[in-house]
């Protein structure tokens, strides 16, 4: 890679069906069902000290999804993966995140059938952004739990992660005037689920709660839940109900985005007592741990962009 | 406008944040918000015959969406007026389909608020195209009930034209896939709701029914209520069963894109007996005789290209 090269994707690189080119320089076109109907499907992977963190497994993720809105990508499995090598090794990040997305792609002329389009890959890559970072990760983070309830499964599949944050966003703008950091989001049951881009988990009298549906299956959750198992922690997948929200000796939550976080509040109460926070650092510290685990992760292929 | 202008805008014109173009040419950034996480209201307002039907009523919807979702718009109310105009204008379409949208904007740098961002307006205008075109509409077409459930209420209201057509889209698979035009979605209490860009409507021994809530409030749908008053039909705007769906004399839907179409069949079964369509048809005609009524409708600044 000449210096010139290096430079244009110094904010970031993007993919635009075939084509690689500087993060601001990406853009969907308008009549994208993509855009138009958030029709579409995503994965967020990320790049930790120059590897992706279970690369096989967001690939998995987003390929069956495309599958369940019945895409058909314009990439095989293979140029999917070299994709995403090739935008990062651009960059040259060694620590990033990672997005790829799939779109209906625009109709065709006439048409009013999504089954009529050619879909449509898009990437782009970013220097790795935190929920928190670690230094406020020690503290914890302040949470509400959002007045908006989460998508019913009947309405939109969360497995499919997706873009249709509208739920979400009114979340984050309550934790913002909130003074809050996340936002919790229940279902119409009254059951814990999800948040904008997070798991999340419970631990109340040492047993580990995080519910069973209506959440997407994250990969960061199910690192989580691995590494629980190792620490003989008691875990629970099932229905969470507000109440073990609010009786917790600890929150904490998942992401891609910032990995294992604790949580000081809720809705202003502190969380738990003395204990607050001891399993969910242990967890955070093994899941960091796993990011040099060659069965965890992948180097970034930067040979790829002179190829 | 000169020959060369004309010509670049024939198969439609757009607008984004300040600038128009082809539409072919218009597109959203990767990183908007309204793209990642459909973070957008629109409107779609139709030119026909030279004029725009109830601007005024669609504006104000929109600007009352942009103000829930808290966004700061970078035009004017009459900005954003002649902007469509505008658009309009330059394809010299006399019927066209016109979408208006404001989307969050881009997160600024290293914030995770919504509230940071900068809004943006984007609209395009391309020729008016039908769900069914007049002469499929007098024999009706076929609907079916779709398996995915109406987004609720207290998930995403709405009253607030957005594009989370998740459920939608699913209907619109299903629908295709049974032969069928359109789907119909019942909410989670089983109730009817509407449709993908349409709302419905159920005659039942005379009396009209169409959903009070967990619909858009559309604009065809507010003509309809209008016509049906004048007519001296009994209307009930209120909760309504699938029962009164599936034995109704007549069922129609009300869409910008295609004003009031007769439902034939659903679920394959035929709807109602020998009076079939014959409100419907009658409320079809009067809504289209109220295209040249200018308490109605405004004709298009065509002088604004040249101003």
């Amino acid at each position: 890679m000449n210096i010139q090269e290096k430079n244009i994707f110094v904010d970031g690189a993007a993919y635009v069906n075939g084509e690689f080119m500087p993060v601001a320089e990406a853009s969907v076109p308008v009549t994208d069902l993509g855009f138009i109907r958030s029709d579409a499907t995503y994965d967020v992977v990320h790049v930790w000290n120059g590897r992706f963190f279970r690369l096989k497994d967001h690939v998995d993720r987003f390929l069956d999804s495309c599958e369940r809105l019945r895409f058909n990508l314009p990439l095989s499995r293979d140029q999917l993966i070299d994709m995403l090598h090739g935008m990062v090794a651009r960059t040259g990040f060694d620590k990033a995140y990672v997005n790829f997305t799939a779109t209906r792609g625009r109709l065709a002329k006439g048409s009013r059938n999504p089954l009529d389009c050619e879909n449509r890959v898009y990437g782009f890559t970013i220097p790795f952004s935190w929920i928190a970072p670690f230094e406020e990760q020690d503290a914890g983070i302040a949470m509400i739990v959002a007045s908006s309830e989460r998508t019913a499964i009947e309405t939109m599949d969360p497995t499919i992660k997706n873009f249709q944050w509208g739920d979400f966003t009114r979340g984050m703008i309550e934790a913002s005037d909130a003074g809050a950091k996340v936002a919790v989001h229940l279902n119409h049951e009254g059951n814990v689920t999800e948040g904008a881009g997070f798991n999340a988990f419970m631990l109340k009298d040492d047993v580990l709660w995080t519910s069973e549906t209506g959440v997407l299956m994250g990969i960061t959750r199910r690192t989580v839940l691995e590494i629980a198992e190792r620490m003989g922690v008691e875990v629970k997948v099932t229905k969470v109900s507000e109440n073990i929200l609010r009786s917790a000796d600890e929150i904490f939550i998942s992401s891609t985005a910032g990995g294992v976080i604790p949580v000081r509040s809720l809705d202003g109460a502190p969380v738990g007592g003395a204990s607050n926070a001891r399993v969910a650092l242990d967890i955070r510290d093994a899941y960091w741990k796993l990011h040099d685990d060659s069965e965890y992760s992948t180097p970034v292929r930067h040979d790829i962009v002179q190829a």
